[in-house]
């Protein structure tokens, strides 16, 4: 049996995603139900948004040539030869002239002629017949082009681009109402442990509710869990699940089992099965981490303890997530909170280390402080009490109290 | 008329949040199915979690105090009584009495009599009837108690906690499988602008498709957007539309019209019709932004400009929108990428401006740069093409090319 020394984080992320490609299927949508989705095409803007030029201020749409000179001490008088209603079609505007000027509001289509607005706080209306300008304008002067938003033939997305709702809003801009993504990731979870019961059944001493496909379940966002219920610790049932979940879906998550045997069943299994590549992370907790590829598809055992395998799904497994659902740039992002710590937190060097933080406002300081929950991390009440996340990185032994730091915000 | 001078930010949301309170309406939904939600309740533990003393280590259950002396060199010798397996009824183990050892692994309920565990490493098995021990335990060395997790009678959550999925795991780990949570807040949407057409049909120059509602509606995260449709320029329709949104829905969200007419009837109606409380924030962009409140609802005007409208919604709409869900603390939280910034940003002293920043990723270096999009902020590509936000304090004239700034993710 080949031997596996623990690995840092990031190199067994960069291992992980080196074997793992994007899934194959994609779905068409409509733009409005896109929202979370990857994009499977790259969006190709089909027209000129917004198609015609427009107004950024209210004032008077001009000729700039005829504003020379303008100033509160030499007002230009123009002649007003109407006004441009919101949403009124340009074609039907009259034509500006020389020693003409065309009353517009914001956004207001320009009318023929015009090449520049005027401010509304540069002028003076002296009647309904002209306007005095005071000041002078160049061509284009608060003026947006038509194709100021986006240019017919631009690349505005690429395939691999996570959907947010700013960009639902610049698609529909461009009138671009469904879009060809990635179909939702199908992730197995499998519990393993004898002790292991779902929560709708009754427990008895020596038995603990089935949390953590739950939790996994809940994490997975734009992914499609399918709970495969709980294996108990028996080897055949065990392979049997993996080969079911392997074939039905295009990841899967295994947790626990904390007994010696299912540890060692999965690791043999994957083994017999696929190819491990990562056995043991060089973090805490989190150490006894599996990914392995079976028939292309990754499978990572998780740590049973759910502090464990609520850290290692967030540090390892989301990035592996993100690429197998088809994402083309993997920012690193995360929610933060700057806080004050409370209580020095100690950490063995080589090792990277996650404490569970629990923050508290003062609100007559003002300040936020961070405190280390001390919990075990086969308690989910570690997490459930706390706020975040503190990362003490592997160079570092302790973070001393006082110190400003970030907590990741669960 | 009141007038009204334009708050700085922080004040309009105190201002705002003293006027909004969270929704009566409450109902009880599987656990499972509450990820995001609010409770509408306390949490108290009805049961001790797990509810037996359990093993942290795999190794032997033993009376602390027959391991006195114990080393190396001066083993102590234990009968072994029997093995411990995952799940099994502690009631159904041997006790552990003086001179005896039970094997045990990380998980397994503690047998009676026994009150701490020797891990596997401190022991060397002499056959199949006994172990040597070569470390002294205290009594509780490597137990979790039955209470270890949760505690009968414990307030896990309070009323106004948003569930988070490691809190849907800590609900099942008590066995609670239905929680009472606040309902969904409605949100009515309402755009206003005779030039704007909703997408689904052709538009001719001079019109611009509708995107605000469509944006707005998939920033609310868990609420419901309602989308009332576009409002054309017409005082007695825009009271119509929403004196309507605010009967059938919780929160009102107006956005446009960028014509001169439509800007001041949202102000009047809002004062005829209810309270005006803010008109105008000392932010770029975002400054038109008006809070209301009718029939104890809130209704908020919102710039028309897309960017505008998206920073007032993440900026001063988010917090209301919190409050009105009936979450309890609003913690200061964002996404964020450190980033170095790659050309000066200019500001004026005394407002907050926020500017669009696309984030590039130099890999031969390691570095992110934070390049400033320099769109217009009538356009929605400006925001399509950033990947985030970057605040610039009122106190700041500038931030220099080459600084490390935080970019708050879109």
């Amino acid at each position: 049996m080949r031997t596996f020394q623990a690995k840092k984080l990031d190199e067994a992320i960069a291992l992980a995603l080196a074997h793992v490609a994007p899934i194959a299927e994609t779905e068409t949508l409509p733009t409005t139900d896109s929202l979370g989705r990857v994009l499977a095409e790259d969006i190709i803007c089909p027209e000129d948004v917004p198609g015609f030029a427009r107004s950024a201020m209210d004032g008077y749409a001009v000729r700039a040539s005829e504003t020379h000179g303008a100033s509160r001490e030499r007002p230009v008088l123009l002649k007003i030869i109407g006004s441009v209603e919101m949403g009124q079609d340009p074609r039907t505007l009259p034509s500006v002239h020389a020693g003409e000027a065309c009353e517009i509001p914001t956004g207001g289509p320009m009318p023929d002629g015009a090449d520049a607005v005027v401010m509304l706080e540069e002028t003076e209306r002296q009647n309904n017949q002209s306007v005095r300008l005071f000041a002078e304008v160049t061509p284009g002067a608060h003026v947006l082009s038509a194709d100021s938003d986006f240019q017919r033939g631009e690349l505005v997305f690429r395939a691999g681009h996570k959907l947010r709702a700013v960009d639902i809003g610049a698609l529909i801009a461009m009138g671009i109402l469904s879009v060809k993504i990635y179909r939702r990731v199908r992730v197995s979870l499998i519990s393993t442990g004898s002790e292991l019961v779902e929560a709708e059944h009754a427990i008895r001493p020596g038995q603990v509710r089935q949390i953590n496909s739950h939790i996994l379940r809940h994490l997975l966002e734009g992914a499609q869990g399918i709970s495969l219920g709980i294996v108990p610790d028996d080897r055949e049932r065990l392979r049997a699940t993996i080969q079911h979940a392997v074939r039905e879906s295009d990841m899967v998550l295994l947790s626990g089992g904390s007994s010696v045997g299912a540890r060692d069943w999965t690791l043999d299994l994957l083994q017999e099965l696929g190819e491990v590549l990562v056995h043991g992370l060089q973090i805490k907790p989190g150490k006894p981490t599996i990914f392995a590829v079976v028939d292309k598809k990754p499978v990572i055992g998780l740590p049973g303890n759910p502090v464990s395998c609520v850290l290692v799904f967030e540090k390892f497994v989301r990035p592996v997530l993100a690429r197998r659902s088809g994402l083309r740039v993997l920012l690193p992002a995360h929610r933060l909170a700057s806080a004050q710590l409370t209580q020095t937190v100690h950490s063995a060097l080589g090792r990277e280390e996650f404490v569970a933080i629990r923050l508290r406002l003062d609100e007559s300081l003002g300040t936020l402080y961070a405190e280390p929950v001390l919990g075990h991390s086969n308690n989910i009440s570690t997490l459930a009490r706390a706020d975040g996340i503190l990362r003490v990185p592997s160079e570092f032994e302790e973070i001393p109290a006082g110190a400003q730091v970030w907590v990741e915000l669960l």
